[in-house]
This record gives structure tokens, C-alpha cells and sequence, in this order.
């Protein structure tokens, strides 16, 4: 995939080390014309633009703060000023490029964007490039299969306990995101359960400061960041 | 991450196209010694060797053809070997990494050698780094979310159609891996269902010669490739 003029990319640039960039993520970075660098209301400099600082010279950046509440229509609006910004750089023969993290098409802005961007623009013009997730990242540090062999993986927030209990009971993997604020009432139901020793706690990971905890007990209490990640594995499902 | 002498890594190379390989891969295939490219019983050549051919040079390369059969025995005695040709490697200080299709944590053969040499070399010596996996590459040439918002992702294999009902009543996206044999059984459930029209066919993505099936109607009594992957929407877990 190359940087066409007048096209636009959703790209993920993964969880956070610059050297999990995928090589085509780094080619249509340092191709483009422009960048859209979402940066959350909570955080005072844009993650995903320091994680492509190498690939940066002298494209044009918006940095865009996005709300984090769940407020669909602020979200829309917001997302719909940024799609204002693109269109006519893309009606110019400019090549957007919009940085996210981790992989636009899981829990990401991307969908957002592009949803605006449909109602714009000709659908041929929009691509995504798929990056490395949370999950996946995690899963390679702890070196715990997300699935094998006849496997059941269910991704989910942990948000509501009672979809966690049922996919528990029918997945071998469970990995939750959006875990803070929920986890002590999480670690209850996990002991409940059985499963707290197969469970995994990371934060931020491959983000520099990122944290591994194998045993849960030890996070009770713990206030954690909106980056963090649970992988619960219940059991396996073999060949028969 | 570095390539360190004396250590082993686990590199999910993505899903086919060489520009889907993330820079770590990359580096990491440039610095090494030797590498495992694994090659199924039904190819001729090794897909992943061809993925990664831009980063090879004078490396040592076992290409090692692993049984497709759903043998637990069979599957661990292939790798055993191929952990008996890696471990001396690592003793006289080579850097060895093995390719693997996708991600290393998701339905690879990864898992069999990591488990094989665990019970050679010391797991400090161990490593993984994630890759595209296909269902991402997938869902970014639908461009079809995989997740958002309070949205539920289950990723299992076709072969269990009650499997696949459950999932389907408890997940707002299923996607189906290992789907070749098992099409026309799947067009049924998903009719029957009401789902056929959110149901969306890859095959071989990224490969080349990637096919997408926006209409599975179309694909019913198609004799698919064992890189076949199903995604289907059930619905959306919007935020409250």
C-alpha cells in the first residue's frame, strides 16, 4: 500500500514502542502530506505522535483533543470538525494520515473519523492499516496464548461484570479492556470463580513505564490507568 | 527490543504482505543468526520465508515442515525436533528467531515450540513479539469494526457450529477462523439466524491473491483455502 494523493489512512501505530509500528505504517507516515494525532482529554501530549517521532519531518499535524466521555453525540461532533479538516486537503491532492493507537478497527477513534469522512468523500479515498493491539502485546510479554487448537478468545470491557461472568463460561481466553474502576469488584468475581491465578494484569504496556502483574491480590486497590488490560484464561479446548 | 546472542524470539510476521511486518521484526530477522520458517504440509514453498524474503541475507534457515493433522502427539514430537536444532544454537550464542504466520499467540505454531523449549533453555531466554493477525487485516479491508464502545469480540474456529451459535448470541462481532469445510453448514446458521447480510468472507488476505465476499450467498459450495476467516456483526453495544 502506497501514499496515494487525495487519499486518507486510518493507521494504527500500535501499543506504544515505535519499533511495533507496522513497515507500511512507516512508509505512509513519512509519505504524507498530513496528520490527524488524536490526543485524549486526560493526557497533556499526544501519545501516538511521540511514538511516531522518527518518522516525522515536516507534515502538517492536527492535534486533535477528543472527548473521553461516553457521549455519542459529543463524540460525533467532534469527529465531524476533524473530518472538516481532512476533506478539503484530500479535494487539494493531499494524503491524510490519521495515527491511533493500537488498531483502528478495535475500541478506536478511527471509527469515528471515518464514519464522518464517509459523508464527505468517496469511499474509494479511505483505507486502514491494521496495528499491533494491547491485547496482542500483552499476550507476547506474558507469553500466554490468546488461543490454540480449538480456543474461544472473547475481547470485552470490563465495564459490565455480568457480560465478563458469562464470557468466563464460554471462552478459554477472556481479555478485558477498560478495566480501571472496576477491578477490585473484578478480582471478586475472578476469585469466585476459581480463575484469579490465570489471570494477568498489564498496564501501559510497551509504553516505556509499562507494568506486568501476574498476581492479581497484589492490585487490589490499585488506581489504575485507562491503558490497562486483563487476560483470563479459563481453560483450554484441546483437539478431541 | 534488540537481538541479544544466546536468545530466541517468536516473530509473527502478519498476515502475508511484506509491508504488514513491524519494524521490531524486521530488525530483529536483519540481526539474527538462524530462523525457523515453518511450512505446512499442503504448501510447496514457505509462505512466511517469502513475507520476510527483503530481510534475509547469509541467516541459516531451517524450513521445517510441521503435520496439519490434529495429533497432540504428532504435533509435540515435530516440535521437539525442531527445539533439538534450536537449543544448541542458542548455547553457542546464536540469535535464533522463528517466523510465524500472523500473531504468535494467536492459533500458531508458536506456542508448541515455546513449550518445547521451555524444557531446554531458561525462559529469560524467550521471547515474543506480536503480528498482524488476520482478522485484523480482515476487518481493515472491510473496514468493519471489529470492537467498539461496550461492544463484545469473539474470535473462535468454525469447526463447532454450537460454539459458533453461542458466541453468536453473546457477542456483537464473531469472527471465524479455520472455515474451509464448514461453509455451507455457516451460510445455513447465519440464514437461519437472520445474519447472513452482516456476515462478511476473506481468504488469503494480504496474500496477493486476497479474496473478499461481502455476500456469502455467493460463496455457498466454494471450496476455501485453510486462510479463511469469517466476521460477522450481530448487533452493536452502544454506550448507555
Amino acid at each position: 500500500m502506497k501514499a496515494q494523493p487525495g487519499h486518507f489512512y486510518a493507521v494504527g501505530v500500535g501499543p506504544g514502542a515505535p519499533d511495533l509500528l507496522t513497515l507500511r505504517a512507516a512508509r505512509l507516515l513519512e509519505a504524507c502530506d498530513a496528520i490527524v494525532a488524536p490526543r485524549s482529554e486526560r493526557s497533556e501530549a499526544s501519545l501516538v505522535l511521540a511514538i511516531v517521532a522518527e518518522h516525522l519531518r515536516d507534515q502538517e499535524v492536527l492535534e486533535h483533543t477528543y472527548p473521553m466521555a461516553r457521549d455519542a453525540e459529543r463524540t460525533r461532533a467532534s469527529w465531524a470538525e476533524v473530518a472538516d479538516w481532512v476533506a478539503p486537503r484530500l479535494a487539494r491532492g493531499q494524503c491524510v494520515v490519521q495515527i491511533t493507537l493500537g488498531d483502528p478497527m478495535i475500541y478506536s477513534t478511527s471509527s469515528y473519523l471515518l464514519e464522518a469522512l464517509r459523508e464527505r468523500v468517496s469511499s474509494d479515498l479511505l483505507h486502514v492499516v491494521p496495528g499491533i493491539s494491547a491485547m496482542q502485546a500483552a499476550a507476547a510479554l506474558f507469553q500466554e496464548d490468546l488461543a490454540l487448537q480449538e480456543d474461544r478468545l472473547t475481547l470485552l470491557p470490563a465495564t459490565d461484570l455480568e457480560a465478563v461472568a458469562e464470557a468466563l463460561a464460554r471462552s478459554e481466553t477472556v481479555v478485558l479492556y477498560k478495566v480501571a474502576g472496576h477491578l477490585d469488584a473484578l478480582i471478586d468475581l475472578l476469585e469466585a470463580k476459581g480463575l484469579l491465578d490465570q489471570a494477568r494484569l498489564s498496564f501501559a504496556v510497551e509504553q516505556g513505564r509499562q507494568q506486568l502483574v501476574s498476581d492479581l491480590r497484589l492490585a487490589r486497590g490499585t488506581r489504575l490507568g485507562y491503558m490497562s488490560t486483563v487476560m483470563i484464561r479459563t481453560g483450554r479446548r484441546a483437539w478431541a
